[in-house]
């Protein structure tokens, strides 16, 4: 069985959990406290699984994979149905365009690593932090707004009717925007996306206080 | 004929620009200044094209595509030869995840308008935004330099003797770790293969000073 290297509260683990969910792969958790002791990640049996010493990573058969875009691609080929990549070559593209919206310019620059060397650096308070993640997380959520409203596949989801890549990368950002306290009425389609697809079993099993650690 | 909405020191069209000489794919150039007149990306006609003004864009038959990993991932279902993604899908996601290391936990903590708003929002100056930078690239450049020496396929480049995308997204951001003053020389294996990159006719003709609109 495989083995996920986990957080309950990791945006990026939190991805994987719905991946898996979505694709009844059954796997064994490992759980990497991200914030006891200084971090569990920072020690050296972890830093021998993942030098980037962040979760999640996913040990197949001894091979350990890493980056949560890249162990969902794996994912997507290796148990193909139900696909989180549908359609055409440029109907993925618009799919990986939203998701990497969210991978690649929201979500790294407010992470908690982020924020606390924000602080460490600037000296600025944790007021200035949340200030700093909720300018990212609107500025992004702007573009995917309206990435969704004007895709060529309408529907109850990101990208037409049925769940996708996009949709995988949606709620655990919501969720980082909730605790951030953005102001989300400003991103109708994606609050009503978010909705739907936390109604979903695969989405609910994997949120951050379904998981055993979650008050550890 | 493809349209690539471009700016010749974006590091994100930088990748672009590789992949397509790559994959010997001809583009028309629309220029995209990010610096003129506080940025034609801000523009309502470059919103119209992509809402998240930002570089690189492509235009396919009427459709545009944005965010660089997901153009690329395009070209290669469309183009699949010389395959950037070689091998079997544990192969693939680790090349995925070295592509990842860069394309979401450097370049998005680094770019222009992340050191502009940390300079706006904090006051500091342009020294503390250079040491902003580098911290991400170097705490990046560590684990990607663990990556590449651990890495089951071992020669020329990221990840065996063969260009993957890895290759495609480490010469800009080595761009990118000169122009930020990086001690390079912690990174022996990236600093070798980006040396042997940038002397390939694909990765030659895409860089930033190759452009006609380089000193514009």
């Amino acid at each position: 069985m495989m083995k996920l290297y986990d957080y309950a509260r990791s945006s990026a683990a939190y991805r994987v959990r719905i991946a898996l969910n979505l694709k009844n792969v059954p796997v064994a958790v490992q759980t990497v406290h991200l914030r006891k002791d200084g971090g569990e990640q920072h020690r050296p049996a972890y830093e021998a699984v993942n030098p980037q010493r962040l979760v999640p990573a996913l040990d197949v058969d001894g091979d350990v994979l890493t980056q949560s875009l890249a162990i969902i691609e794996y994912l997507e080929e290796t148990h193909p149905t139900p696909s989180l990549l549908p359609g055409t070559a440029k109907d993925r593209a618009r799919i990986r365009a939203m998701a990497l919206t969210i991978a690649a310019d929201i979500h790294p620059i407010q992470n908690l690593r982020v924020l606390e060397h924000l602080k460490a650096q600037t000296g600025c308070n944790d007021e200035a932090a949340f200030a700093w993640a909720r300018h990212w997380i609107e500025l992004g959520f702007m573009a995917l707004e309206a990435f969704v409203t004007r895709a060529p596949k309408q529907g109850l989801y990101c990208y037409g009717d049925t769940v996708t890549l996009a949709d995988v990368l949606l709620v655990p950002q919501m969720n980082n925007a909730r605790r951030f306290q953005c102001d989300l009425t400003k991103f109708p389609r994606l609050t009503a996306i978010d909705t739907r697809l936390r109604a979903l079993p695969a989405f609910h099993k994997a949120a951050p206080e379904q998981q055993p650690g979650f008050n550890a």
